[in-house]
């Protein structure tokens, strides 16, 4: 009943309960899904709660980190500006010393000892956030990017698909694995990739293009926002398919 | 019962209570009301409780923060003073470090994260306000002015039209956003805001011009604060179509 | 119930009780009036509960700040002292850096900032005082002074009159009004000023000019305590005045 | 209930309690006197609880601040050490710095300010203090002595006389004005002042020279402790007159 | 009740709860089996709640400290990168100054040092794991690996073999107790240690290779993460044999 | 029931309870006496609770703090030390800066001053000793010692004859006042001395010299620890005298 | 009821409740007994709950502080490897500073300094730890190790032999000081020394050398670890008399 009010201490079970209790913030926010391809990550977010006159620019869970690295994040909005302006710090401080650019990796790993950070010390509380990173690692010849997830609790790790954010995130990431089964990793193609991040959305958002902001990450870690035009494109195929399903027994591609 | 007490904790259910509590405060402010129009932004602000012997102008709710950025706030006005100091601190060291004069979009930033510093760090409280900022973006040619948001929680985001503080700003938000319905941004002159924005605060206020604080930022951050009778002229008009309304259907423009 | 026992922390109604408390400090304090004249100002203080052998110049309630600035106070004494001191050094270092004396709008500015650095941080409590400052404004031509009030929150704002401190604070501010609403403000002479702030005394004080410390601002911010001879004229004045409206239909001037 | 932990907060009521419960230490201290007369200042103190075997010297409530000030206390003998060796350092580093003796006045109001810092920073207790002070301040010509008094508040004022500490201090206050209704300060020569003085403590202790301690401060702020015989010729006069009142009315000087 | 609120604080019977709550923290970690052979030292440790799509180089509970010395923790992931960070640019810097590489045991003292630390200073909570650590110690002249455990409390100690982390710690422990009992450890061969920590392990988890990472530490420090081939080969001798001895009795090597 | 909880607090009723209740800890101590003789200063304590194998000297509650000076303690043996060393380095320091020995009255007011120190600050506890301090005072010109006691409150003062520690210090004080009353302080030789302080110990203590030590401290600060034998004498003295009078009545010196 | 979780607070019957708590953390810890000989002093160890796989080298409770100094602990390893750190580096430095090793005198001493220092700041707890201490004194001519003891109170003392650690460390100091009675200290050889310090621990541990550590300090402070054969030796002969003094009434020496 009183370990909760306590910032870093634990309860008599081992749990620190600020670390889950700002996971359920994380769990409060939009739905971030990422997908790992053969040479490329797609990180797709739900667009929840977009009021009809603000302006999507500046309220994107889609950001940059340096030139190859792209964050998604889910949680709440003003703990993640902070946070990433701390590791975009990072990234060009990095720069300057060693005269490269940080790999994903490295990138990943600072944002989570940030986070980590604010478990431990007093007078703080966690970042009531979790992110996912894609990114280019420098001892990959073939400058493919990489997916890695973050949460407030300080872990990192990589993934091949991973959901976080929104009611249904476990949902989702049981969604996600069922669709890898049956896939190759080397057939994934971006195309496959898109449509597969849309597909996961189209499961926890209402309608169309208009709610989804999608990413790609291609080699070398160059980024391009798919327009709204696109994703609809991929929306509507989807649709169609379902449609089709539910009219009789029909294969998927 | 006992997570409200604490600053920077997390309650079971993620929410950061200290946040949400000057939230209120923000709701206990008076009303402002943002409009952005094709060449113009305009700030109007309810001047409540105004005693009748204070002079009107030290308890401005619209004040400048750089030669071409204006900023309204609802709330706590001794918070307000102290959050547009640091802005306008901020806003001259811009200035004297990069030989040019910040952005709208910086200075939201940089107010946002002021903000949500307050929300993380042990020994202060969140500041009890909310914030429209009106300015120039450097990378917008046309040097037309912007409108941002910031609230208590630290985000920061360009709305079309905004409204914050005071009881009724969710449902004075609906009524932007259906007045926005019927309008071409490109038609959206700067006596089409200003009506907009009068209009908006009539729902709230009592009566008159004496209730208002209207400013007008035009092209390149150039401020105009109207005087009471050009604001009365307006809410005269607007009160002379309502009765018309009433009396029978008639079309508005 | 637990709210009111941290410094900085915002009730769930967005209330800061600490700063409310100490506004009730405030309250608990003695009277005190300010009054706008056309080319004066007259700060007038209730000498509550003086000791009959206590030496009533080291309890004054009406303090100069600087050359041309004056300041009366509501509520803690031993707190007023020290918001003063803090006040005097920087008008002081304001001279020094400036070569300028501060105007009265600096320096209210400065005292209200003051309070709510008190309001906002850990480890110290809100200032159980509020003031009314009168002085001269460095771009008024004519050196017309100007009455200032700040409170314990950390607002600042201009009068034409007001009154602070005491159970009925809020009666004379309506008292106050309703005697404006008859006056034009060119015909407000030094005269008139007095007897309009001792009338506002005599609403709370039991009797006499005993019970009263009036400063008079003039032009250039040159001040002048009345003596207790005069003040006592304008008392009689107003005694006799009201004697005759009791016995029958008289006009005032 | 819980407004008196905390140390710097206010209660509801606008209190702030842990001042007000320093000042019951005062209360349960003993009783000091001062007396100011037409060329001198006299200051009495209880000499309370007095152990047979303890060194009447080293306990001694009246004591030095300067060449020509002299303090005396109620309250914890440990705070008021420590007080004292303040403003002794305060005294030194002033004549250091300019060259002249500080004034009584001015060493009144840096022992106020010393006091009312420990009323409102964190992680300290207010001091458990009052006293009575008496010298010379250097804009009088005469070098006449003046009597001032501090608070655990942090407040300080001039008196013609006053008494602090033990429970009685309000009726002695009482009995100092009465006594002094009748006399012309003009006529209120040294004698006359300790004869005050030592009738007021009368009132408090049980009797006889012993339980009394007489600092007479003179012009220029020259000081003598009265010794033992010369007070008990006072008691002894007093007490014959008092003999003599019971027996029938007979005229007081 | 109240004696795991604070961080460095006994309760009445001598026990600082925080510290056993971490340990708690470690309980809920997934299980390390350590093993020291004649020439080696095995680390492994199970992999629990692997999710499908995470890649499992990044959630590797089995680190590289130094050239020559491996950590394997049980406990909260966060917690462990931020230790063994410390750890890592101890061994830095202590080559730097020392121009030597640092024994394991020296590192394994200072990770306990920062444990303990964490155990007594207020503001922070314990670490939330424990480790083992496997290396060399410079005075070894065969350069023989060997095996350390440090736990949240800051303690540090050498074992033949340990298992940490796990709800069945304590029976694993036995486990490997009655093992060791019947064999010389000069016979305690690489391939013999591996097959004793795979059978402890396959104790705990449910089947396979694939929930198992095994680390083998040969002489002077060389490490190699085993294949899972590898491990495969080693499950499936053990579970034959199993059956075989469910069969009958039949003797084990 | 709180208010003892908080260190630096007042309760309601003007108590430090905090420093009360060291001076409970100083009750639990044992007992120390200090008698004043003409030319010598006796300090005497009793050996309570000394373990049979214990060596006494490291347990020794008379201590020296200068050549010249020496203390005895009641209370927490560890404070004890600390304190003790504390005003170990001051003296030396003083002797160092001003070329002369510090006084005793210097010592005992520098030892008063740090007891006070830690019943204002937060973050410490007071000290759970009180002291006895004998010294010589440099402007006495016969160098005769002198006897001072502090206490955990900070108080200090110079006694004739004083006792501290143990549940009975309060009916020692008594005895000791009663046996000074016939004596006349010029006829109070060494012996005298050394008599009168067994003689108070002696009705605390079971028996004998074992349960004793004493130290003489006499002109110019020499001294001298009694040894066991002749501590004896004066036992068997007082106690021959003790049974003689209770077989009839016969005179003491 | 509440005393008990503040670090520094008094109770009200005087006892500082943590670092009662911490001595019940060193009753809950191992037996440890150490005893003076004539020209040496024995440490004796009870090696309680070792597991089998665990190296007993590094969780020894007997460990050097310098050259000629050894100490042994009971209470929380971790707490003592910390606090066997200060002290090592405290000898190493006064070396360098001194030119010299310090006395076994001085570094009891300091580790009861350090302890103490963790009773009376707040922000940390108390050392769970007491220590024996053996080592030579340099004022000794003949370069006899002594025998001291520290506890978490911060109290330091010499011995001629003590028990600490363990529920019946009580009884013990009983039995100790019973054998002692009979002894001459002269002819306390090492041979007697060590039968003493294992006839102790035999009354609390189950059986054997093996759940004994004996160290032996001798002239010069030159330590041995006791070979467990050697210890064998000594358990076998105790246990003979034993055997033979239940079988009928025969003599020890």
């Amino acid at each position: 009943m009183s370990y909760d009010r306590a910032i870093t201490v634990f309860s008599p079970d081992g749990h620190l309960l600020q670390v889950e209790y700002s996971m359920e913030a994380v769990r409060r926010g939009s739905t971030v899904v990422g997908v790992q391809g053969k040479d490329c990550v797609i990180l797709a977010v739900e667009k929840r709660a977009i009021a009809k006159l603000q302006d999507a620019r500046t309220i994107r869970k889609i950001v940059s980190v340096d030139d190859r690295t792209v964050l998604a994040f889910a949680g709440l909005t003003a703990d993640a500006r902070v946070l990433v302006n701390k590791v975009r710090v990072e990234a060009q401080s990095y720069r300057l010393t060693m005269e490269d650019a940080p790999s994903v990796d490295y990138l990943a790993r600072y944002l989570a000892k940030i986070q980590q950070k604010y478990t431990q010390q007093g007078g703080v509380r966690p970042f009531g956030i979790a992110t996912l990173v894609a990114g280019v690692n420098d001892d990959d010849k073939g400058k493919r990017p990489f997916l890695y997830q973050t949460d407030p609790a300080g872990t990192h790790s990589r993934w091949k698909a991973q959901a976080i954010g929104g009611r249904n995130a476990k949902s989702l990431r049981e969604f996600l694995e069922k669709q890898y089964q049956d896939l190759n990793e080397d057939e994934l193609t971006e195309t496959k990739c898109v449509r597969l991040a849309v597909q996961a959305l189209l499961e926890v958002v209402d309608s169309g293009a208009k709610t989804m902001e999608i990413c790609v990450i291609r080699e070398g870690g160059i980024k391009e926002m798919l327009k709204e035009e696109a994703v609809q494109v991929v929306v509507d195929e989807i649709e169609a398919e379902q449609q089709e399903e539910k009219r009789g027994p029909s294969g998927s591609d």
